[in-house]
């Protein structure tokens, strides 16, 4: 039976492609940075994603490769294809994920809304678009930023003078006006057929995703928008597996594109219970080029509340035997990682009738992890 | 953080365990009979569970032991439990589903309603038993028997000459005049903490498991029984982990025993996707004594439709393809094993709110596999 998949990253994103692929029964290979990854059950290489030569030695056997995270250099991407070997993403859709300057500049020229924006190569650039824009805007190198990682918000023109300094161009950005931030995941397959999912709206804290709502409450007057804004994506930049499009609602009732991920992202977690097909399953059917599953909701309402830092104790058995206990609708999802401040270690998902009462049963179950 | 579980056996229970453990953070290790079974991703070893040697090895270092089917011998239980190690369900609950004679004498001693049964040891005690049940009655091996394997109609007293000849005793039983097949499955954790699943509707093809409906279409006055038997037995025979008891509804509205499976069973596949917790989850913490999750159903109706044999030509990767483009909706599992005639190859899933549409559905997506 074909289908083996090799997946670049050991991360949680990889991890819940396993279970995905169990059921589908898709042999998946994975790539991981190193022993004791989060998807270390299907690692069968260990080595560093940005040596050419270990990727191509991992790639051979896979029917297709795909990733775990936006990191892998163009060179060796470019090597990969000069190898034969099917990228799903392609390096030229990737490209857009991997540097926000590129991707601003593209999205303007499809035609999509995106906050105002501009390339600041000097102290000068920045002045010019503070006194453009009120005198405030948000800073982001272009690569390599994640989690509220290389974003700043800049108020006088010396702030980024650090970032100036290596000789990269930063993206400045307007400080949006937003209400609340919305994300709409879609998958694309290489023969074109493209699934929507429910469009759901994300609550930050520190710069990172905390807790999302499947559908987005009230969704029903940005629902089309921004489905037509993730396909208008999907489709422009020739994307094949799960695109998530982050995107704020303005205070006039407009979206705007934030940030792009081509793979799993945080926002579509919900759809492990909420939906009838989960984005890791969907991830797989689409870069293997499969029949994509449905996306409808399977229930009124789906909430994911992450599971952040861990407890203080450290005692992850404990915390979890207590999230358990308290909540048993609650569906527990820990990544094998060491708790550490901050850092995202599992999640807590509940689906039910009722938002209110789903979301505190989320929350409760997430808490339990303090 | 505690919790290693070993299992022993590498069939499809074992597999369908692994993305509730990568669900929950638990490490999983699975005793495979042979490379490249279904569970070989999580198999850390390879060897005959017969052999106690083996078995003592593979357990060291697990919190605790279980199990992919009931053929581990009493002797390898008994040194395991020697060695100190937790045995989940434990080797005196598990006798009474590796022994169909024990588990009758003991169902009956906690007067539980099963149908009328004998000890056969000879010719005249098959003639005796047939004569006292109009010349009809069904005998089984008490053990080893599978998949309608060692079970056989007997209208003779000579007609089980070959299994008496080996010198062990038959169960006879009466042909029970059942108007259907029903199925209850519970969870038990050694604190005693019990869940009750819906009780389900089975249909077999020659003696394998088909189709399952959840719940079991007007249930109404037969789901209490079904309950408190399937407690009763749970409590009586201390099973922890899932038990899964196989029931006939008689024409007279009587609730009978039939098989007790003490691990997940296929009566119980649909609740991967139709329960809040699957009974692979719900036996992963239920052998950890780990509190138990929701038993509800996720939507009004759940069918599950084995994938029995696989395409004639061979070509199951294909035969997944057809599946999932022409049923969205349906969740496709398939075990990892090549197509055989009559071989549980997969099942497939499907939820919602129309039970003709449900069933409908999922028997496309199971017959895109013929």
């Amino acid at each position: 039976m074909s289908g083996i998949i090799g997946v670049v990253g050991g991360g949680q994103l990889a991890r819940m492609m396993v279970p995905a692929a169990i059921k589908l029964g898709i042999e998946l290979r994975v790539l991981a940075e190193q022993d004791g990854a989060a998807a270390s059950i299907a690692a069968t290489a260990v080595g560093d994603y940005r040596d050419a030569a270990t990727v191509l030695d991992f790639a051979r056997g896979v029917n297709v490769l795909t990733f775990d995270h936006e990191h892998v250099p163009q060179d060796v991407l470019a090597a990969l294809l000069d190898a034969g070997v099917a990228v799903r993403p392609g390096p030229a859709a990737l490209l857009h994920a991997q540097d926000k300057l590129i991707m601003r500049r593209r999205l303007a020229e499809l035609g999509i809304p995106v906050p105002e924006w501009a390339e600041a190569r000097s102290r000068a650039d920045v002045a010019a678009f503070l006194s453009e824009h009120g005198g405030r805007a948000v800073a982001k190198t272009p690569r390599g930023g994640y989690d509220g990682k290389g974003v700043r918000v800049v108020r006088a023109a010396g702030d980024i003078d650090d970032w100036l300094d290596s000789g990269s161009p930063v993206l400045l950005e307007e400080l949006v006006p937003f209400v609340r931030e919305l994300a709409q995941s879609v998958a694309r397959r290489p023969s074109g057929e493209i699934a929507v999912y429910p469009l759901v709206e994300s609550f930050q804290r520190d710069g990172v995703c905390a807790e999302v709502i499947a559908p987005a409450p009230s969704a029903g007057r940005v629902a089309q928008p921004a489905a037509r804004i993730a396909t208008a994506i999907a489709e422009g930049l020739d994307v094949t597996g799960i695109l998530a499009v982050e995107l704020f609602e303005t205070e006039d009732e407009r979206i705007l594109v934030n940030e792009l991920a081509m793979r799993p992202h945080n926002s579509g977690h919900w759809s492990i219970e909420g939906a009838v097909t989960s984005q890791f399953e969907q991830h797989l059917r689409a870069v293997l080029d499969l029949p994509l599953g449905s996306v409808d909701a399977r229930a009124p309402w789906t909430v994911m509340v992450n599971v952040l830092g861990g407890p203080a104790d450290g005692d992850l058995g404990r915390a979890r035997r207590r999230a358990l206990g308290a909540q048993p609708s609650a569906a527990v999802h820990l990544y094998g990682k060491a708790p550490r401040p901050g850092r995202k270690i599992g999640h807590v998902t509940v689906a039910g009738a009722d938002l209110d009462e789903v979301a505190y049963e989320a929350r409760a179950a997430a808490a339990a992890f303090d």
